[in-house]
């Protein structure tokens, strides 16, 4: 399967990024608090390394050093007020460089990139969860992602409380600290986009023990590579 | 003067802010590196409140908490790599948290609000300079601002190397180091903008003696006032 992926294999995958050829699939994680994003994203990554499949693993926000200076700085700002048009830009800024410095080089070299949430948890947690516009949102993520989006989004979806519960051993943070029904608007929003776009998006139970996840995403990517 | 001034007297100032019934100046002070800017806002400052006119001084970026980070970061970020796209991002979540949390407050309470640079300085930088399109820095800067648009802008107006000896003092930053090309442009961009909008723009030729400028600054506000 390695031998036969890569750049002289050109099979045109089902994500846009206009005006370039890009060869490499783009998947990204989405979910809520404690939903298991970042154990399964790396699990992937470690899937393909060892099939010798060329591919990097970054995450959101951050994956770049101004990236993660804004990262640290939406987790200071959460302590006092900041307002949600401010987070909405700084998720966004942290989004562009990244597109721009990581993900877009990578994929035109044909390393199939991994994304730790991307432009979709904007739009769960900025118009869902804060309520801004969801026109506003995306003609921002728009400007941000200049128009990339997954050819595979995995929704890992579990109960908020059960998520919040898994959360509980840390310290939580403002968004974590939301009441409940923030957290399910943004539950809700992601099973709405998911279920808009049903082609793109592989919805799994994220009660499941880690390993039937894990065989359940492998099987998707496998489909695809 | 004073004593006429304030929420008492709602006189129709020209500048917009949609859905929302503002009494009070908002001007803005624009212009290349080392033209003087934060001087003159500064005098004007201390002209008004010495009068016992409600004022309130800002600058961007910064302004607030979350935008003095974010004016940090920005000048860290110049000394390597930034998508402009992000610097774009970040000039603009900076100025949707001081519309939000400083300059939209001050205004509804009849303060005169001035402010060392505002979204102005992003289309002449950011579209003149790095030459991102001007539709594109218009759109972000609309989001970020929620329409809101000075009163008055004054440009002191400055030829780029007189400008930038007067800052050689200083550990330039990579904006002052950029070639003198884009600093031309921001300079075209300034004129640009203040001959398409004559009614909002007033140039000012910077290279006068700081009395000279400040009292030009302080005819023109008067008539305001």
């Amino acid at each position: 399967m390695a031998a036969g992926w890569g750049l002289k294999e050109r099979k045109p995958f089902a994500f846009c990024f206009p005006h370039e050829e890009l060869v490499a699939l783009f998947i990204t994680f989405e979910g809520g608090e404690g939903s298991g994003k970042s154990v399964q994203s790396k699990a992937l990554y470690r899937r393909l390394t060892r099939r010798a499949i060329p591919a990097l693993l970054t995450r959101e926000p951050g994956g770049t050093r101004v990236g993660e200076r804004l990262a640290r700085d939406l987790k200071w700002a959460r302590n006092f007020s900041i307002s949600p048009l401010a987070e909405l830009l700084m998720f966004n800024a942290s989004r562009a460089q990244l597109v721009t410095e990581v993900i877009k080089p990578a994929l035109l070299e044909g390393k199939m990139v991994i994304c730790d949430r991307f432009a979709d948890s904007t739009i769960a947690y900025q118009s869902w969860g804060r309520e801004l516009s969801l026109k506003l949102v995306k003609s921002i993520n728009d400007v941000a992602t200049g128009g990339l989006t997954p050819a595979l989004t995995i929704l890992l979806d579990v109960p908020i409380e059960e998520g919040l519960a898994r959360k509980s051993g840390r310290t939580p943070d403002r968004f974590e600290r939301e009441d409940l029904a923030f957290h399910r608007r943004v539950r809700e929003g992601y099973l709405r986009m998911a279920s808009e776009e049903p082609g793109r998006w592989l919805v799994i139970d994220g009660c499941q023990p880690k390993a039937a996840v894990g065989r359940l995403i492998w099987e998707r990517v496998r489909e695809l590579l």
